[in-house]
């Protein structure tokens, strides 16, 4: 079972937007035992969403879903160009208007706005547009979304035609799922699993070897590596059949490379997030160069307030002095930018926080700020607690923002170290 | 001129990696004056790729180009593919093995990283291979690039082959650009200019009936629409003589909607960053449910240390009071999540570290930390100094990461109110 996916709008082509919806969608149909082959961007041109829409119809994919293009303006083209592909004619269904209508309502009467009264009843009828025999999909936000099969006389796979927000194209999935020309398709889709190893410290080429050596494609294992921030990740799709080759495989990339796998699935962040639970440990963070990316980024995971402490983002030295007691003297003698301050840094955030595990990172991100000494991408990080401390000094090359998500990288790595030992970071 | 641009790697297809190469190339061949109407993400499937390249190709494009494959796995195929596609026989080119090779030495010195001689060997060649006829774009990190013409009996756009590491690509792109073909191509195309304005307060469907009355398109502007985190985006796509008809009509919106425009290019960071080193301000923050994360959206921009002081993510209450000296009184009268402690954080942070402007935000993010009094999504911000006081208080839906970025943006909006005036944020 195959799928393809037609991502509409100019701002996700154009890069002003992230596409979010192409891999999620990709990721709910692998559970569901859909491979999608192809995510389509494409501008919001009428002819170019066409012309996406007849490619992976001819690539024999068993569904297609589109993302975008339902809001009231005249560049929300979707439903109407679906509709044609299909072949159905579209017309406004009255029920549907009168439900959007109440929607936007509601929402400009909470938003405090006003606008024209026409205008509105003009994008509600728009969006209230439903090809012939296609199943509306109720908003999530104000656009429905559709499932549009193709017109009696013809063959294809059925159009699942979904809104550009992320959040409004999760909420209305499961109505989608449940949609009887998906459910069809779904009918006689295979389970498919997909399992990760996550490497530190292995470089690429010397796996590349071992994965020609292994031959786990004769065994029926589907195996792409990616080199990420540093980290090296397997991901190994296969039929539920295929889990013993699977096992056997994992066994042995983990015996072979017992020095640098150090996970089996879980990212590194879920490994130190709940390290940091199981074991009743606190943390917080002091950080310069990267300003609060990883106070920031520890506090993603839900339920974060019960290890995280918080962190201080210092960039002017006067507060690393004030907020940190980072002692003067040191700042004058080794610089900011100097193992020496990132462990001040790291005992600082332990001591005024009342940390358990204290972290450290001063740097210099650049553009700007480098010195023949210490150019742009010098990184020191320290991570103190729990009767350790982990030092690293890092040359970083790339942009402003490389050295800051690297930084904040390696600091994750640093934490994982010192809470569940494994690969040095 | 129009260009096609195929996005190669299942971790990109699956969303493991989010695609940052597309967007960019879609922005830089636009200031060549190339569209690129189409990205098409596929895996590592040497078919896939195949059909790609042909779909792209029968929609007429000037310029193929493909990002990500040319590692030295067995899963990186694009050179292979591309030399099949343009019908050019590929060989290993000794002198780029050799400087190939140098480049992986040097990389595993440099990290100490010890790996098997054969295997390293076999991966620099795989990198090496070159179809016959094509320009090596020399590797930034380990892989060569390549501008591969078609083969002298054929038609069709050259292919530019470019490694999937958006650092690698970025720097490669110059010499990209250079190359005989691509030169060739980008000579017969005109100059195509973007402008942007952004809104917030102004109904989708409202804009929209006024785009309906202006008709800007039958002046030869192309415009899209985009609301993202309650801001409304309106980019004008033109030929360089479209310019005076752009004019008219930034002109004619700015003037219906003089309350609610509030940039004409610059993006909200950039307005706020600009303000703040234009009116010699400093800021810091004081952040419970963003964690850290508007202290690292502030200080994303370089020369940020100029006017970015710092800031402290005081997740816990105890954090709040001994670091920001939020009243325990106060925090146990109001909870913390209220507009008294909203109020005390700027305050705090402000005094703190003897900043300008203080911003404080607390709130909960989810999923869990709600009540029937304060539900997930409450949030409290507040900004202060320069005189003035700006308060809101939010009520925000979706994902934990939707109240943490939406949180995070209405902040960035109350400093521009704070320092710019313009629309309420």
């Amino acid at each position: 079972m195959r799928a393809g996916i037609v991502v509409t709008g100019t701002e996700v082509l154009t890069g002003r937007v992230p596409d979010r919806n192409g891999p999620w969608l990709a990721e709910e149909l692998r559970r569901l035992g859909v491979d999608v082959g192809y995510v389509v961007v494409v501008g919001d041109r009428p002819g170019d969403v066409t012309s996406a829409l007849s490619f992976l119809a001819s690539t024999g994919v068993d569904l297609l879903l589109t993302t975008g293009g339902l809001g009231p303006t005249a560049d929300d083209l979707t439903a109407q160009v679906v509709a044609d592909f299909q072949g159905r004619p579209i017309a406004v269904d009255p029920e549907l208007e009168q439900r959007v209508a109440r929607i936007v309502e509601r929402l400009m009467a909470r938003r405090g706005w006003r606008a024209d009264a026409d205008a509105t009843a003009a994008g509600v009828r728009k969006q209230a547009m439903v090809p012939r025999g296609a199943t509306v999909l109720e908003p999530v936000g104000t656009a429905p979304g559709l499932v549009v099969p193709p017109a009696e006389e013809r063959t294809g796979p059925p159009v699942v035609v979904l809104p550009g927000p992320p959040g409004e194209l999760r909420g209305m999935w499961p109505a989608a799922v449940a949609a009887a020309p998906v459910r069809a398709v779904l009918a006689g889709a295979p389970e498919l699993r997909q399992e990760t190893l996550r490497m530190w410290g292995t470089l690429e080429a010397q796996l590349a070897a071992t994965l020609r050596e292994l031959e786990p494609e004769r065994t029926g294992l589907e195996i792409t590596t990616c080199l990420r921030e540093g980290e090296l990740e397997i991901v190994t799709r296969f039929p539920a059949g295929g889990q013993p080759a699977y096992d056997r495989f994992a066994a042995e990339l983990a015996g072979r490379y017992a020095g640098t796998v150090f996970s089996t699935g879980p990212t590194l962040d879920d490994l130190v997030g709940e390290a940091l639970a199981a074991r009743g440990l606190t943390v917080a963070t002091a950080e310069s160069c990267t300003g609060g990316l990883l106070a920031a980024r520890l506090t993603e995971r839900a339920g974060a307030s019960a290890t995280v402490l918080g962190g201080i983002a210092a960039y002017a030295n006067s507060a690393k002095e004030q907020l940190l007691g980072v002692p003067a003297g040191l700042l004058a003698e080794h610089g900011a930018v100097s193992p020496e301050v990132a462990r001040a840094l790291a005992e600082g955030a332990r001591t005024r926080f009342g940390a358990d595990v204290g972290v450290g990172i001063t740097g210099v991100a650049g553009p700007g700020g480098g010195s023949a000494e210490k150019p742009v991408g010098t990184v020191h990080l320290c991570v103190v607690g729990a009767g350790t401390e982990l030092t690293r000094a890092l040359a970083l090359p790339g942009s402003r923002s490389a050295v800051r998500n690297r930084s904040v990288t390696m600091a994750m790595h640093l934490l994982r170290e010192l809470l569940l030992g494994g690969p040095p970071a």
